[in-house]
């Protein structure tokens, strides 16, 4: 059972991650953590890898809905969307799938909110 | 079956804050996101929340090691460590269980880095 939401996108990386941030706002989450992956690695490693950025999306009023019924809902937020090159008119976009909370945590109320997490990003996947 | 690994510290919220960071650098963990949900959940939806803080550990050996056999796995990459006011004298520390990711994933070799994972964030837990 997969645990992501993912699609291919035919552009470029850095056309693809421009396009992605304007996705994931069009449903209305702002993005809180960003992680350039090639370059941490670089920098704590010496290591070289294609271009790969992690977005930390979230959608507050959803964020606080399941904080209120499930606190320990913070060790899985924001909801992570990657961004990472395949080649250079190859990109693949992909996020933590919501419905995974769901799986994990046997709270009421957590199903819904990721029920409607899952709606809003599978949206924002539709228009890339 | 849980998802995080909790530890309930009898010291305020700022000293708290200042041991799980120091706790984690003892492990080699380094902290690349930092998210003060106070503050964020106060900004964009004007609610008071008691002070929390979301730390993005990552030991970046660790997450290579993970992302070669499962380039997925950066969907849940870094690993979140929750520091949670519960009053003024009693403070939780909750981290997403790196066997969760084992859980999730069916991948050879994730299971090996997880386990280190969860070893050397069980033992920055038990110098708190």
């Amino acid at each position: 059972m997969g645990y992501t939401l993912q699609k291919t996108l035919r552009r470029p990386y850095a056309q693809a991650l421009a396009d992605v941030r304007a996705a994931l706002a069009g449903q209305g989450f702002g993005i809180l953590t960003e992680i350039d992956l090639t370059s941490t690695l670089k920098e704590k490693l010496d290591i070289d890898v294609a271009p790969e950025t992690i977005l930390g999306a979230c959608r507050p009023d959803l964020a606080y809905q399941a904080l209120q019924v499930e606190p320990s809902i913070a060790a899985v937020l924001p909801c992570n969307v990657v961004v990472r090159s395949i080649d250079s008119e190859t990109t693949v976009v992909e996020a933590f799938d919501p419905s995974t909370m769901a799986r994990l945590v046997d709270a009421p109320g957590v199903g819904k909110v990721a029920a409607e997490a899952n709606d809003r990003l599978t949206a924002a996947f539709t228009t890339l």
